[in-house]
């Protein structure tokens, strides 16, 4: 008997007649003869509601108490789910974190799993009882509550999934599956069939956001075989799994994008040994998060530095920049905004050059300038005006056969 | 060092605004010197919120699920109300039901407490944290949740206090305190400055509601001093401890009432062994609940029984009893609606023949029927018309001096 793990995010249990819905497949699966752990997120808005209400409070409410009070979320949604099923004739038990022997760091409000105590749900599954876990929370070793952070409902699921050797995690969300790009910017976006760990992270991180990065490096640490569906329809979703055997001709796989870029360049920096790490210390200090970074060395004495920026964190940025200017010896500060940021990615890219190639030599038939440049192993990133993206997009899907089946594959250079 | 438990409920939590008269409250007692555990509601019309959820789900939703659903009402209360005595500056720490070692039987939805683990919060006690406690919840031995049911946070105050020898209970509520007789009935009702356990159980039984007969038993058995006081006033409340020591000069304490009564009589019955205890055993395998019964015995072969029961459950209780009528052994079945149940209390009566008497004139006096009479220790009860209510009120609140402070004594036949 094979034992799956089932997801359910906020969209797809935000109303009973969801959570209705979410029932009939878990009891499609159950009656297929799985064994059956459902993770639940809070209904649709709930976590939003709680938080408003603790920002009522304080700016900066308790982190131990936030947890209590978000955990609160989850908790709703089993007790309803599994009144659902019990009501349509199926026995099932609901677990919250610490029920379900989820054991966490002492972080709050971002904490890691660090063991499952998988005696506590056993011998539910082995009566044959669907089991409902509440995600995104856990238990210290002391006994206090604590939240996952974002994407902790997947975490959960995937790290369930490890503990009890389940044979699939399936997450339902809101959309069918991992695309190409996104369909709201690209008619001709095509739902990928399958998709490697590797992938789907440089397109969580990029913003596709399906599914939480964590989640993803979780279950390929665990080699758990994820699906990612719509609870909405029965179409077959995209499976998320190692690279080897996955049957896939083409090197580049989706469009990842971004926007609200910003670009902050410091003119004539010191070449010194420390100039560098100092300047990105000064900006951690202030929690600000930065992207691409591309350095240039003028000369044995200076340096010029770029680097991106959400455009809601570069007033910030500056600020802290202009604040340590003497310390951080620049000559100047030059930004710019507006930008956006578009990858390719593909596992197969790093041994083919030419794919990288291919793509500036594609936005440059668009006229679209590149103004920086990044890559990793299995992705090009180029930053552009954002006024491009839309044009930018397109023509690349089009260049890399997005469109096309797996089957029809595509060779750099042809 | 005293410790105190205060315990707030669902109307003095209900918003932001009165979670922080709430702590100023608990501040006011901590800077006073005392050690304190506040226990909480869940905020005004939550519960009732996430019931209507479940019933959306099934009239009958599971027991087990139901208490996980509701128990996440305090939970949201302890986490806020302990975001707002950190953002004054005060050490405070939430615990759930569960997390507070209070350990109940496993009947969901009714659960008694059954043992509390104090080694839980006794550190944070000594460390001089506030400790603010989920009411109305506790944890089976096998780690399910359960919910205590009806007035089950003034329980989980009284357990706790008794628990951990707290020196007072302080019950805040939305009246100053325990009246003489319902203020919005009587103008002339007046707060007691003092009643005795058992003078409470019958004003909370019989109606007066501000305390539940759940947590005045226990507190009685635990010699706990409760004091019932207002959040949204600094009035002093109304004390309830123990007979002894107490500076009480009347015979009669209050007065309490209940509207919405009907009466049910069976003619001519069977004056068999078994006769009456089979009418009642049909009628509580309906789960009516009956309230006065009187019972005339007209010669060896026949009785005339009479009960009382609420008008919404009239129907019913026709129903059951015509459904059975020839088990029964019966001759007619009459009822009557459009009564009320009026009662005096005073744990002094029992000793002195001449109150009952009394008051029988005194409605008299007024042209009030009395259409059935039960007494006990501490009460005489009356069925009378419901349309003369209001007099019956007025006339025994004035007869029995219960306007005039504790000096003013009655001696009844004066």
């Amino acid at each position: 008997m094979a034992l799956l793990v089932m997801k359910f995010g906020g969209t797809s249990v935000a109303t009973v007649e969801r959570l209705r819905r979410a029932a009939d497949r878990i009891i499609q699966e159950k009656e297929a003869g799985n064994q059956i752990i459902v993770v639940v997120s809070a209904m649709g808005g709930t976590t939003d509601d709680l938080l408003a209400k603790a920002k009522q409070i304080s700016n900066h409410p308790s982190k131990r108490e936030t947890d209590v009070l978000l955990s609160t979320g989850e908790q709703v949604t089993i007790a309803l789910l599994s009144m659902v099923l019990i009501e349509k004739g199926y026995e099932a038990v609901s677990f919250t974190g610490w029920q379900a022997g989820i054991r966490t760091e002492a972080s709050y409000g971002r904490a890691r799993i660090s063991a499952i105590d998988t005696s506590l749900i056993r011998p539910c599954l082995r009566q044959g009882v669907i089991v409902v876990v509440a995600g995104f929370q856990g238990m210290t070793e002391s006994g206090d509550i604590t939240t996952l952070g974002r994407g902790g409902s997947d975490t959960s699921a995937v790290a369930l999934a490890a503990a009890f050797g389940a044979s699939r995690c399936d997450i339902y969300t809101d959309v069918t599956g991992v695309f190409t790009t996104d369909p709201r910017y690209v008619d001709q976006a095509r739902k990928l069939r399958e998709i490697s760990y590797d992938e789907m992270l440089e397109l969580a991180y990029l913003g596709a956001g399906v599914l939480h990065p964590r989640a993803v490096e979780y279950a390929k640490d665990n080699h758990i075989e994820l699906v990612v569906r719509s609870s909405f329809s029965n179409e077959p979703g995209t499976v998320i799994k190692e690279e080897v055997g996955m049957e896939k001709t083409k090197l580049v796989r989706g469009l990842a994008f971004e926007k609200n870029v910003s670009k902050v360049t410091l003119l004539g920096l010191s070449n010194s040994v420390s100039a560098v790490s100092r300047v990105f210390d000064v900006i951690a200090s202030k929690q600000i998060s930065i992207d691409v970074i591309v350095q240039n060395v003028l000369d044995e004495a200076q340096t010029n530095l770029s680097f991106t920026v959400d455009r809601d964190l570069l007033d910030e940025t500056l600020d802290v920049l202009r604040t340590h200017e003497k310390d951080l010896e620049f000559n100047r500060l030059i930004f710019e905004s507006g930008l956006a940021k578009v990858s390719i990615v593909g596992s197969g890219m790093a041994s083919n050059p030419g794919v990288a190639a291919e793509m500036f030599h594609t936005l440059a038939k668009e006229k679209i300038k590149v103004k920086m440049i990044s890559t990793s192993e299995i992705k090009v990133s180029t930053i552009i005006d954002e006024e491009k993206l839309p044009a930018a997009l397109d023509t690349l899907h089009e260049t890399f056969h997005l469109a096309e089946e797996e089957s029809n594959s595509f060779r750099p250079g042809n």
